[in-house]
């Protein structure tokens, strides 16, 4: 199973963060995503105003703890690592369900994303 | 952003689905997933009777249309894969939330997991 996979992605995210910050603090905003345009046709029947799932890479993570604090508060009592959505993982992939609010050809605006700018979007899946 | 994002899997799937067959035939199954030894701490905390939600790729897919009949059924409208759960998508990622029956070391009991036997597992979360 030691096999690397290898993907490309379908496209990033815009939006006013451009360094990491608190995910809560993430999620009250609106981001776009802008698809690759070769891949449009793949949106189609995609319909604002319902929830889509979102699979991204966390770009800037180098590194990553087995054990981690709970949101990084030293407070909290060291869990596993696959207990956590801390972005620091092995595969440091993040899934979140999002509103989405429009579609306009190559971009989804969509709502409470918690990925900064220029992340990149690996897939979209109906919630 | 056209970069290549490399993983490396954390484990993998096993069960008795060897090839490909519908995923509402998988999910009434259950599934272990090996995890790789070393990375056993990251369960810390995980409690069976719980979801997890399980990040998978489906490693036997090499090619994908931007427009599919749902589930393969002709007789169904073509819509935009990324309307659809289809493993045929431009990075064949799952995401799937799944019962946890059970943890001994470094292998999980799944229920409902719609991945066949030797299927590389990217993440674990908290669902």
């Amino acid at each position: 199973m030691n096999h690397t996979i290898t993907f490309q992605p379908i496209g990033h995210v815009e939006n006013e963060f451009d360094t990491p910050i608190a995910p809560d603090e993430i999620r009250v905003s609106e981001s776009r995503i802008i698809l690759d345009p070769g891949l449009v046709a793949g949106l189609t029947g995609l319909k604002p105003g319902r929830q889509i799932m979102v699979v991204f890479y966390f770009h800037l993570i180098e590194s990553y703890d087995l054990l981690q604090h709970r949101r990084g508060d030293p407070t909290q009592p060291e869990r596993g690592v696959f207990t956590l959505r801390s972005p620091s993982r092995p595969n440091p992939v993040g899934v979140t369900t999002v509103d989405l609010l429009a579609i306009e050809e190559n971009v989804l605006r969509v709502y409470d994303l918690d990925a900064i700018n220029g992340t990149p979007v690996l897939d979209i899946k109906p919630a």
